[in-house]
């Protein structure tokens, strides 16, 4: 909100500095995501994060979310595979957020096809997610930016772009490959939370993690025969992705 | 019900370019299939729908069951986990099926170990799946092929028989190494949705579901070192299944 | 309770002769271990079964629960996302156990981090498991090995310690890529499971578990470009896990 009205964007070289360094603190800092996220996502999840350097914890029982929301660093409230269980544990989640000020993604996930998902959805954006992540038919549904305003944005797709207050970043990295292995986004929303764990500036925070994820996604397709071998190509990406090969791959839009 | 009591069937090469028109036409469509379906299944069945060229969708909450089930080409019943929000996913995605004739799979996996498995398998067969798959165990903890007269079977083992009304086909291809990765069966079923979506007769969806799965992994297995390695050449080999490929190795029993 | 104060500890060349007829007993038996585990860990636990040679069963439905249970060799109760449904699970399962005198393992995972875990891991352990699987932090959450008196114990950590009554043994196989990829500790548990299924002393049990899982992580490893590769390698390394790879890989400590 208080973000200049405009401001220069930087160079891809200037950003993979930036992003780089976000990196090594996460690797130094290891950062405890906790992640309440769909019943489909959550072992690829927790071999992402890991990959990458950053803890999985991940359970959904009413009576432990508030213990492991309170230890860690990070939380993500993903919408998918939307039961009674997870809607209790997204609202004792994020009261430890609000009580804690602990970053939080939110992903509502194909909140353009489920009604009620669009209902929730709404209400906890009007709790002010550290990042929301969305694409762009979850965006729409959820009434555009314009709707959205004072949230910061993080909307994938063919560019993906990150959007807090004024400031934007177009990131042109990724690859159609990750569509066809279930739970990509999922995961990247995990990730989010790791990097806003080490880095306060969502902007920074959502470039960083967009292209962890979209430069291990091109690299993993570069020698992938189709989308089995991708997984465990994506996840050794992952695992080696370092601030020289930022440098070297990351394309702004 | 309608169909002949005698049918010529068909040669290996003349139903595999039938089965390779469903190919093409599940590729052009990427039908949706709706997945109520075990805990343990989720993730791999929804990579196998993706790598084939289907759209997976997977949650089992009560109140999006019904606007994901309206809105999917066809939905799979598997009662695997059958716990409490299962059963109340099933009644509600069959509600659907019914009131809008959308095809339904039912695969009613380890029904010969579980008594109220077997109960509720009773019932939803009597409801007319466009398909039931059952291993040898499984039909004959039902009571066999006649009890379910009128049920489109699709019988999987070595030699995977599919039986509608008087009509049968014998399909010879597979590996024993499926047998070794969980959830190969559970994922054919969500296969057979989506055939299903794209082709009205359940012999021909059925025998271009169950081949296209187990083409598949006769493909993989040759490269396979052992049941690891085959997880992701079996995903491969779904991605890059094609009209010549089904030619070169469909084979009938 | 009964095992002599002091015993001499095996060579691990004697140590291996021993664990490779555990192994191939456990590859003629097929034993069924019902898994109670966690969300995140199902479907690689059923994998890891599957591909050593153990087959597993993992319904939580509290209807369900009591019938595979009986039919099985062995249960797995593994605390993580420790939710309602797993608590009665837990409860059913070990009804069978205890009637039945059928072996069960314990895995209180992060119960450092929980405290209704921790509540329900004392009362579990008072239970007497046949082997309680735990690493450093777990144990002391526990109270340490005094508190466990009479309970066996698989201490997993760089050297693994299997410990029951006077009896030690220091197996020091395995890798750190083992700790990027989720729920290989949680696989290791149902592993215990089906060498306790076919080996009743529970110090040989638990150094075959683990060793199994441990010499085949360090030969995955030794291969794996990352932990994305390590899996698909881990599991081919068990399925071709056999006496002689035991008698050239085993160490202790």
């Amino acid at each position: 909100m208080t973000t200049p009205a405009t401001a220069t964007a930087p160079t891809a070289d200037a950003l993979s500095i930036d992003i780089g360094r976000v990196l090594n603190r996460l690797r130094s800092a290891a950062p405890r995501v906790h992640c309440l996220t769909n019943a489909v996502a959550q072992a690829f999840t927790a071999n992402v994060l890991l990959a990458l350097g950053a803890i999985p914890s991940m359970t959904l029982a009413a009576e432990e979310v508030p213990a492991f929301a309170a230890s860690a660093d990070a939380i993500l409230v993903n919408l998918g595979t939307l039961d009674e269980s997870r809607r209790t544990a997204f609202a004792l989640g994020l009261e430890v957020a609000e009580a804690t000020g602990k970053p939080w993604v939110l992903d509502p996930v194909f909140v353009d096809r489920s009604p009620p998902r669009l209902a929730l959805a709404r209400d906890l954006a009007a709790r002010r997610p550290s990042l929301l992540k969305v694409n762009a038919g979850e965006l729409a549904a959820l009434g555009g930016a314009e709707a959205l305003a004072g949230v910061p944005l993080a909307v994938t797709g063919p560019v993906d772009l990150v959007q807090v207050g004024a400031r934007t970043l177009r990131l042109a990295n990724g690859h159609p490959m990750m569509g066809r292995v279930t739970a990509t986004g999922c995961a990247a929303g995990a990730v989010l939370g790791a990097c806003l764990a080490v880095e306060p500036d969502p902007l920074l925070a959502a470039a960083a993690g967009l292209s962890f994820v979209a430069i291990a996604g091109e690299l993993a397709a570069r020698s992938a025969a189709g989308p089995g071998s991708f997984v465990p190509l994506f996840l050794d990406a992952l695992h080696a992705l370092d601030a020289a090969s930022l440098g070297q791959h990351l394309r702004l839009a």
